[in-house]
């Protein structure tokens, strides 16, 4: 039976997604439980959202559009470029699937973080490419570092700005230094999931990039700030020769009819967005206080997650804390044992976490220092 | 740039859809139109399936279990199919591309019906594996054809049953005699996606045949019958080591969680299910009544569709009924040029098709005579 299926799948890894609420109840018999694991928006979705879905039950038995011509409309609308080179997927976890299947020969290879999103990873295999990592000192992508590894068979390039896990980003002059020494063969994909989350003044709009340079692509999403990930939207921009390409290789009705309805009233409702903004950037600040009163290093975040140095073995802090209700991502899924990457959240949860948190570092928990390096 | 993109994505051809109501109403300036083209329920889902999208309202921002936990027990309630042998996906076109993935080698084969769902070819394409086809006379599978064809490079079968577009479907006696003549390094996928419409007797049930099949795939979806093509779930049936390798290919958040609970709400009501059965029972007879009395020669269905000769020119005879307002599939697109393929309706919608299409036939479109093999 092995044999029937192909090496490079048999090499691969299932994904170890952030346990669900329900699942942590049932097990540990709780009735509270709190999750920050998996970067979902704790303010859910915009109104204009939901009544967006309710709107779409009267089509339940229709197919969705094969072209997402309204959301890729609306995405014209708000970001000017052309709907030519806008593309949407089963969110971004399928567009870098289909990235993959559309660049991707045996033997070729891919370059990425050390500790970036592992899905660029499992998609490179899947075709048989090689996976080349970059150091990330502090948890930042070293992009001179990267710009070393490209090979005659470098392919593809992954940044996941701000990164996933570890929350950092690069400004605008770093993004422009290494835009200049990527070579025309190799495809740049810019991940940008948290982008909406970024504070830093100088950062970029990765948009006014493409016209100039037409390997790149730039992956967004609805799952994060938008509050939609139980629906499945991610999108991209890139040139339209890219595009025609991936709508060959994607499934035709990849995304569903109430994601697509739901992200064109997602974009109508900026007031949502802002509030969800505003409320991380406050969370972001009594992070840092915390993490600092608790003598516990972490990595700036551009995002809605923050990665820390527990200084213990993290897996029995994850265990402990969820013990209290509370679920993280320990950084031992993440290859960052020690760490821990925690969503921001509502204040009264950020709250209740730091609360857990303390009660779990002043109890047995085993000492196990890690460095980032 | 052609350069960067695989070769095995320059050959294929993009998936041509059914043209949505909306696309049509904007094209032909109609205000009403009828969508006859892609086998989508008129009946549309149960209402415990819309109950079940707006309970999960609350949970927008959240991500879907991705091992669709409620989903495989619910299934495994209602098949007797251990949970471990069942996998999800968005729409069995994604599962078509996951299996693809999972056991496609480039130069291997797979062996398909000459009129059958065209995903198959597009996903063996984009893998480098060879299309074999069978003719399919009266656009029936011919399975003692197929055997012939089998080399040492064939990989996956693929029985679609009923058959789309042609809407045929083989008896328990054909299948049985075909299993046993696959040979063990041969995986075989029977893609039941219109099970539910099948009304001939010596039907079987394919999930008895999995303990002693270990290479066969069963595949089924909530988009027909069930009436949720908008939401996108397909599942299906095979021995755990190959769930094991589908669940390492597939994205981990393929199936929304919308469309999660939907199916469990929809698998509840088995009197709304009963109803689109009879309904479809009765269009059927109708269908069969109107095409002898127009003399126009029918493939026997067991889907919700009906493939017809109209001995003319498909896609005159296609424009010429769209500016009536109704939407079908030409054979053209489908490689049977001089046919159509109609889904069954509403009574009304079938009765007002028929109407439209015998002012057409009586009109002025081209004879153009062909036949199925």
């Amino acid at each position: 039976m092995k044999e029937l299926i192909r090496e490079e799948v048999r090499g691969m890894k299932r994904y170890v997604a952030g346990k669900p609420v329900s699942e942590v109840k049932r097990e540990l018999g709780l009735t509270q439980v709190v999750k920050m694991a998996s970067n979902e928006n704790p303010w859910g979705a915009s109104p204009r959202v939901k009544e967006a879905v309710v709107r779409t039950l009267s089509d339940i038995s229709r197919y969705p559009d094969s072209g997402s011509f309204g959301l890729r409309a609306a995405l014209m609308a708000k970001t000017g470029v052309p709907m030519e080179k806008i593309f949407a997927g089963c969110g971004s976890d399928s567009l870098i699937k289909v990235i993959s299947a559309t660049f991707l020969r045996p033997g070729e290879e891919i370059l990425m973080g050390e500790h970036s999103f592992s899905r660029y990873e499992d998609n490179a295999l899947l075709m048989g490419a090689r996976v080349v990592k970059s150091p990330m000192p502090q948890g930042f992508l070293d992009l001179p570092d990267m710009l070393t590894r490209i090979t005659d068979k470098t392919r593809i390039i992954y940044l996941c700005c701000p990164n996933n896990p570890t929350g950092s980003a690069f400004g605008k002059a770093q993004f422009e230094a290494f835009l200049l020494h990527v070579p025309e063969r190799v495809v740049l994909v810019l991940d940008e999931a948290y982008r909406e989350y970024v504070t830093r003044e100088d950062y970029f709009e990765a948009l006014d990039y493409l016209p100039d340079h037409p390997r790149l692509i730039v992956l967004r999403t609805f799952s994060k700030a938008y509050g939609m990930a139980s629906l499945r939207v991610g999108y991209g921009f890139a040139q339209e020769e890219l595009v025609e390409a991936f709508q060959k290789v994607m499934d035709p009705f990849l995304v569903n009819l109430f994601a697509q309805e739901a992200a064109v009233a997602a974009l109508e409702d900026e007031d949502f967005l802002r509030h969800v903004q505003e409320e991380n950037r406050k969370g972001k600040a009594y992070f840092y206080e915390e993490l600092q009163a608790l003598n516990l290093p972490y990595v700036p975040s551009e995002a809605n997650f923050v990665l820390f140095d527990t200084g213990r073995d993290d897996l029995e802090v994850f265990q402990a804390l969820l013990r209290k209700g509370y679920i993280v991502r320990p950084g031992s899924y993440l290859g960052l044992p020690g760490f821990l990457r925690v969503t921001i959240s509502t204040m009264e949860d950020n709250r209740g976490f730091f609360e857990a948190l303390r009660q779990v570092l002043e109890g047995a928990v085993s000492k196990n220092a890690q460095t980032l390096r």
